[in-house]
């Protein structure tokens, strides 16, 4: 009966309803970031055929804790906040396919519904999760700066159950933020940095948590690599990601 | 490198981390149902190629409110009741397809993971919202009984913006609880009630509230059919919806 | 200026502000208990002078899950359920005072200001928490019965940690939810069964969790006494409790 | 029996329980503030007596959004952050006592139990609530920057109904965040700024939504003052707000 409007469901006749703007998609936000070598067993066993462990350090694994706003290319949802604001945590390893190495999410948790049906677009796994991150403030006490000695920490929780806490200490300023989610995504497409704060290195502790629906905690923690810490800010145009981390 | 297991993704080498265990899918719960006459050009402007308005009453809608646990084949859900209960309203009309008439779900609303995924698979479009629905209880004030007199209420919010609530007071069992959503769904294929109790009937009353990102309330109310409640249960096989109202 | 009014904060000129409506409250839900015995050293620290521990069997805690519908006298926050319907968990140990035993609520948590507030003036401790507790629903494989055989569970968890959780396997009709909450509460004054269904017992187990901010754990469990399900309504005048258990 | 320990309850003998911890408690946060005047008798009837209206602008209000952080001396909650962070919104008019000027928290709404229960310390009328505010961000285009130009908007909701919104647009930095909440509270001391960033002033959008549990929009919008914004931080030592704005 009708021409149906909407980049996504539910269609309707004025695309209003549609849970996602169309594309491009902005994000702005933080990024925590504990890089760590688990089993390397553990890792190729989430690599479906034909992906291959990486051939060089085919154990890492990076945990990452954003803490995001999103809009799309109007920003209206910059004017109503509960529609912007959301976080996620997710599990990068890597894997090597055609000769390439690439980056892939195996486990991620949002707290949107906006943010999980673009997860679908993009090919993440994603879930619905509580999550925290302490968030850098220039004043007082009851927050760290992004600077030497700042201290920040990420939780993870999901059905009722702590499933990941880090807490990362900054030393100095580094090149990257890590390297496991350093390279291309294999279900996104290629990735470039477009903007962001210097990538800032430390110390970092990290516990996984068992719970009888994830696992998450399979990929213990052998040793820590680092912890990383950046301010980003990413646009995504519907297939190619534009930034070294693609958020979701 | 892996064979992958689990229904839905995450995929993993146990598939524990499945975001939903393999149908069939298992449903107990509570259905508040309003059904009402709206403008039919709203209804027939949600009806996407080929499906026509229904050739009677095409102007009917229900909006129907569900209180449930839901569980896979073994039942371990019920054990962990975060992962079984969640709320669900939605918005149902009636369109012809094929010298047929079906019912088609246009709007719905969740508050778990677990169901907005299968919602997905199910063809059901489903965003996350805020959805309370009273319970009857055998004892005292604070509940109503389902028997002439009981009343119950609905409500509806997303995105801290309420969007919908309803009232219905029952006065009588009924041979059905309304006819919107009696029919199969164009989605999901055939429908047949499994096992309940009877359906009762009564007076009602809904308000439907505007929201930027919502048009349920375009779906005006023009004229009350009718308010239902009936306790229904429902398994669903994979491809086949075992009963009235298919859940999600 | 002004005649302040309102039964609680905030006070306005009309009362309608109110967090909570002036009593009695009327309360209509299901209790999941399980009762067991822990080191006797522990609950008696949690009793401040002159409290001392119960003469007989001093070890005794009952955790109680509860899933409630509340309402004033007007009944009117059943037509809004956001506002009727909380979930609570609370420890009960058995202390001695003045020749009489006393029950003792020594942590509780719920989900609702109202019920938060409630607590305060009834002498409560609450902290917010997620609180779930398996529903009974006459049809279907996602709900069990009241009957022999129904397993119910219970889980808790605040700051997104697990605290503890419970399976009850019911058996047979019992004279009493056990009996460890059934002494008048020290805080509330006396208590009074109003209204109910059988009380049900059965097998139990229960979890309980670390976590930093808690201490339930401490309260270990080294002995099950039982697992008890029942239906009740209270009502609560304002100073006296007219049921077994007071609800808060 | 035992020597009960912790700054709040639940009291026990090591006081880890406690939902607080002892002051003094550190703040660090963004404040956006709308200033207002309503109906003077609205602000009026708000105020118990003694108090009288402010002498002069007995109309203005301001309604505020605080997204904050706050932690205890050893700053623990900032290494588990779904304990520090929390977000505000009240409302505040002026009065008249003993020949001084005094701000009066008539309204507040929190999302968190260290928050609530602070609040009943300090004076304040608290409920839960659902409160959004844009963030602002060095990078990309889904986020404002605090300068001119930059966007920020605040959100409200309590039991699921939108109760309030904001949009403030930067245009220069400012003496002062607004004058209504400048002066020290009735219930409260003294007030002194310890720590904090430029005040920002600019236009500013307010809607307020009608609920039947709470009485804001009797506050109308008759004129708008101003929109500010500033990053803050506060210390308060258990009696005296040492910070222009005492946060809750």
């Amino acid at each position: 009966m009708s021409d149906m409007a909407g980049f996504y469901y539910p269609r309707t006749a004025t695309g209003q309803s549609s849970l996602l703007p169309a594309p491009p998609w902005h994000y702005s936000g933080d990024m925590l970031t504990v890089e760590y070598r688990t089993d390397p067993a553990r890792v190729a066993e989430l690599l479906p055929r034909p992906l291959v462990p990486a051939p060089q350090d085919p154990a890492a694994v990076a945990l990452i804790w954003a803490d995001w706003q999103s809009c799309g290319d109007s920003g209206e949802e910059l004017l109503d906040p509960v529609r912007a604001q959301y976080s996620e945590c997710l599990a990068v390893v890597r894997c090597g396919y055609g000769g390439r190495v690439y980056s892939r999410c195996v486990y991620i948790w949002v707290d949107s519904d906006v943010a999980l049906a673009r997860g679908l677009i993009q090919g993440y796994p994603k879930k619905l999760g509580s999550i925290h991150q302490t968030r850098p403030h220039p004043f007082g006490r009851a927050a760290p700066r992004i600077a030497p000695g700042g201290i920040f920490a990420g939780t993870l929780a999901a059905g009722g159950r702590r499933l990941a806490q880090a807490v990362v200490t900054l030393h100095e300023e580094a090149p990257a933020p890590g390297f496991v989610n350093a390279h291309p995504l294999v279900a996104s497409g290629s990735s470039a940095s477009v903007e962001g704060g210097p990538a800032w290195r430390g110390d970092a502790t990290l516990e996984l948590f068992e719970s009888p629906t994830e696992e998450l905690a399979a990929l213990e923690v052998r040793e820590i690599i680092g912890g990383y810490y950046r301010q980003v800010a990413v646009s995504w145009d519907g297939g190619t990601v534009l930034a070294q981390h693609p958020p979701s």
